[in-house]
């Protein structure tokens, strides 16, 4: 990661190696393969953030993915090694989105968006915590 | 299903029991077993139809997802027994989409929709068959 | 399920339809679909029973899988509908291990064994209930 | 990895993190997650010897799991980073064997082994190639 990156809060970049039990008989990653990379993206950023989902399950918050929207343009295969970058491009009152780009060698694969709303242990939208602002 | 489902070639309803391998630590089914149904959905539609994906894969054809949406708007328990509608809602020269409805006792937990390109075995693509926009 | 099967509370038999995404790039199911359908034959062997594992959850009795045994003999293809017997083989005082064989056509293409320990919420040895030993 | 262990060809070592995917109601890694890891360390194993799964399946060799056990003797949580320590034990005519210890912060979690069989493109048992035994 570039300097100019470590100042940037709201994007994180991963490496993902793409499993051979992610794959399908195309001998491409299965399309729902994708949505868990974003989660894994997404947790990243967090961590990149000195934060943990983890903590935050633990003291009651829950992020649960409302809206998920993916464009599948070129086949990721198995064991390419793939670049994902994960944005937080929008912080409303109960709900947060994401923005996901899959790249191989510096080419676009797909694209991806979620939508996460904070939740409390009875499942209640909550507001997102300042700690997630930040 | 009822005598006018069955004259319904574009629609299918299928059961699904949410596994516990398809749950995650908030004790519902995680976001990505979704698409993992709605793809079930689809080719239950294709079997009602007379036709299985298994042949168009043997015979050249295939289906590749390009684009997919989840709306999620009630969660779907371990254990569940659920019901999910299919429906072919566009037919264009080289793609179909499917819309999905996912409930519960009748109660709407998810809408889906997916569009699906066809490929050849080199991975061009290639016009709809004839038998599938019967 | 045959009069004389339903005699026998230690056997159950489910019908399953290989999945698309649970089909890896070799065309066949991934050796990793094998246990989780074990899972499904031993929880609808608990509701042929008149129970279900979720009830044993929601009451603070948790069985988790210490020991997993396949052989595979046959591939899985993707869509082939197979019949999985469960058996219950043995009660121990905390542990409970169940025997699996999964056929299509009738032909044996794998065999398995799990053996789970009952917990509690503390994630502590327990004994199996005696509604679990009937 | 250490100097030592560079020079072990028929051991490998790999670092995981937790999916939350990968988690159940329970709040641990689903008991099908281990063989998932247990594919990806015998791969990093390969690679660590200058060769790629992917070109073997590309030159008609296709390494198929014939039998999978594993012992769980801790549970490993979301978010754990583990490490996965693979070994070849034993290559026959036709099979390979495998051993796994997967370990946090240097406790053993859980142990597995897996055996290989070697077949060609029509799924006929072949000989190991020589280049898996050097």
């Amino acid at each position: 990661m570039t300097k100019e990156k470590a100042c940037d809060m709201r994007t994180g970049r991963i490496s993902i190696r793409v499993r051979y039990s992610e794959c399908d008989p195309m001998g491409v990653a299965h399309h729902t393969a994708y949505p868990v990379w974003f989660e894994m993206g997404r947790m990243e950023l967090l961590r990149a953030n000195d934060r943990s989902y983890r903590d935050y399950e633990a003291a009651g918050v829950f992020l649960a993915v409302v809206a998920l929207e993916v464009r599948y343009k070129k086949p990721a295969l198995y064991d390419d090694l793939l670049e994902l970058e994960s944005v937080v491009s929008k912080i409303g009152h109960v709900k947060i989105t994401h923005e996901y780009a899959l790249r191989r060698n510096g080419k676009l694969l797909a694209t991806g968006k979620t939508t996460l709303a904070c939740l409390d242990r009875e499942g209640k939208l909550c507001p997102v915590p300042d700690s997630l602002r930040a």
